[in-house]
């Protein structure tokens, strides 16, 4: 490990600790308020919080790291040195901002299990799992899962309603905190639409065309998780809007690469060190953009019978895996994905007006480094 | 109809336009930006637009009334006046909080549909049940329902955050706009609380004794629909802490009245006059205060087999009907609603520091007079 890797490593966890601990302070306070309010309304604080608290952290990380990376760049460019350090928030604003965009994603998470039915998440019982474990107290049949469920509505809803107050309450010039609410009220409403179109193709309500399938990925990913947090650091550095749109762009192009480079490891993945069930996707018949490649060709027939089988065998998902392969699919999503990371390079290379500065694209490049290297 | 009569509902149209107006602007903004993103959220927003939209606007109301009746009290209190109208906000602040109100009704509404699995709401399909109506693109059987679903939590949640941002966006003194969003954070997680037991209690995971029900009353029903709308009109006056903390319990014992005199009405009510399903509450096994009362009298263990049967009959319900008025329940509970009213009477001529002025108390009266006479 290098020393610069090392210096990395060490200002990644400082800042990891302060986003941990600013969730923290939050929960601690409702607890403090919920404590009169019986041992259930608590019980669901602590594992809304244990839940929280497992992440990443990819998110704030990436806006603090781009804030640091625009402050840096403020303070070499003589001239804009005096005004900036004026305006310049508290570390702890773009701490809490930070916060607030993981309780968001946190939110999203939660609701998506609900939604999906899921129970379990990175190998553990997630929240809805934890509430709906047998006790003594279960009345009838049906009764813990229902409860557990809407325990899951609840809790996201408290983290949603976190995230916006983390936004709402930012000491910053109201100019900054308008910007900002902007911004999470246009990425929420563009997060739902995305979700609402997951589902619906799911669901076998929305056709699944390709170009739907990549809107879709847009904006139920790429939105909250790479646009947002970029978009946030250039507000809070109080830079122009030529580079908040900007970086959207690189943001929208580095969160479709992830979320594609994340539908080939679900479908083609190791499940021994991704750690998910490796034929969830298979069986759930999740329409990816494999999979609208896939039924545009002439193997598709064979396949269809497989896809969304939720009693799919282990041979008859291998098998399909091959078919996917085969057809194709595979290669056609990896150039996909090389075609996000090349415009995405474009972008980093432009130097116009709004160009994005080099800490700022070093951070970016760190980031496809990651996302390049994961196996989860 | 009196002159007074006519002029007060002459005010309250004006008020629910207001509202209305705000409202309808918010939904306009949000279908201008959705409607790059597909026809599914454009939809989902035009059917929440109609679902908000469709209500009584009691809550907003209450806030906009005491508030005009605060400022009037400030108004006729000449030590204080330079003060305090070089400090009120204008109206439209005002009409805004109150529109933040009705927006977290609706998302309690809406996510209270989901939970419940209820399609109907006010005798009309809701959000759910018309995302629900079957059509030619459903794929599957539990698809369409489990997209109406999905697009009920969404909606609430748009709902959820639309509270937020108009509580965020007001243009009020810092001090102030922090006041209020404690206010909300405190009355949502109460909310919380209050929903999380409630389905608790109806799953047979809490336990249902008479102080667990009166504290959830007064949690899901009075913290959000009577003491949010009063405290927020005072601290919009910029009031004292003493008449937020009198104006909060008077909203308790007001709220509690509300609900429990809502219990009688689904219980014993004609089914003809308020409109719902005369025996929801006893086929879902509702656990409320009269359920309560009955639970520990001697008729119990007759009454018991039908409480909570989904396919209780006719002749079963009206049975049921019949024996918890005779153990005494009904009365038990007029009597609640009556020591609730008489404690509330006892706040409103205190004449001590942080006492109720004059012009709220009719306020209150009036909303008094509208639930004691109601029969929906």
């Amino acid at each position: 490990m290098s020393t610069t890797t090392v210096q990395e490593s060490t200002a990644h966890a400082r800042l990891r600790f302060d986003v941990e601990q600013e969730l923290h302070g939050l929960f601690t306070r409702s607890r403090a308020t919920a404590s009169g309010y019986g041992p259930e309304l608590t019980r669901l604080l602590s594992l809304t919080e244990r839940q929280i608290q497992g992440g990443k952290l990819l998110r704030p990380l990436l806006l603090l790291e781009t804030h640091r990376a625009l402050q840096g760049a403020h303070e070499t460019a003589p001239s804009g040195l005096q005004a900036y350090r004026r305006r310049a928030p508290e570390h702890a604003e773009v701490v809490r901002i930070a916060a607030g965009i993981e309780a968001l994603h946190a939110a999203f998470l939660l609701h998506d299990d609900v939604i999906d039915g899921d129970v379990v998440r990175r190998g553990q019982p997630n929240l809805i799992g934890e509430l709906a474990a047998p006790s003594d107290t279960e009345a009838r049949p049906g009764a813990a899962r229902h409860w557990a469920q809407t325990g899951g509505i609840l809790a996201g809803n408290l983290l949603l309603s976190a995230a916006h107050q983390l936004f709402a309450r930012a000491a910053l010039p109201a100019h900054l905190r308008i910007r900002l609410l902007d911004l999470l009220e246009h990425t929420i409403l563009e997060t739902t639409a995305g979700e609402f179109t997951d589902v619906g193709l799911s669901d076998g309500i929305v056709t699944p065309d390709l170009s739907t399938v990549l809107a879709m990925t847009r904006q139920k990913t790429a939105s909250y998780s790479f646009e947002l947090p970029l978009r946030a650091a250039v507000i809070l550095a109080d830079g122009s809007a030529e580079l908040e749109a900007r970086l959207r762009a690189a943001g929208s192009h580095l969160g479709v690469a992830y979320q594609l480079q994340d539908d080939l490891l679900s479908a083609f993945g190791d499940a021994r060190t991704h750690g998910k069930d490796p034929y969830s996707d298979l069986r759930e018949g999740k329409q990816t953009a494999i999979v609208c490649f896939a039924r545009m060709s002439s193997a598709w027939p064979q396949l269809a019978a497989d896809f969304g089988d939720p009693h799919l065998s282990f041979e008859g998902a291998e098998r399909l895996r091959s078919g996917l392969r085969d057809c194709g699919a595979e290669a056609f999503v990896r150039g996909l994905i090389q075609d996000q990371l090349t415009a995405f390079d474009a972008l980093l290379s432009d130097g116009e007006a709004g160009a994005i500065p080099p800490a700022v694209a070093d951070v970016l490049r760190a980031l496809i480094a990651r996302i390049d290297g994961r196996q989860s």
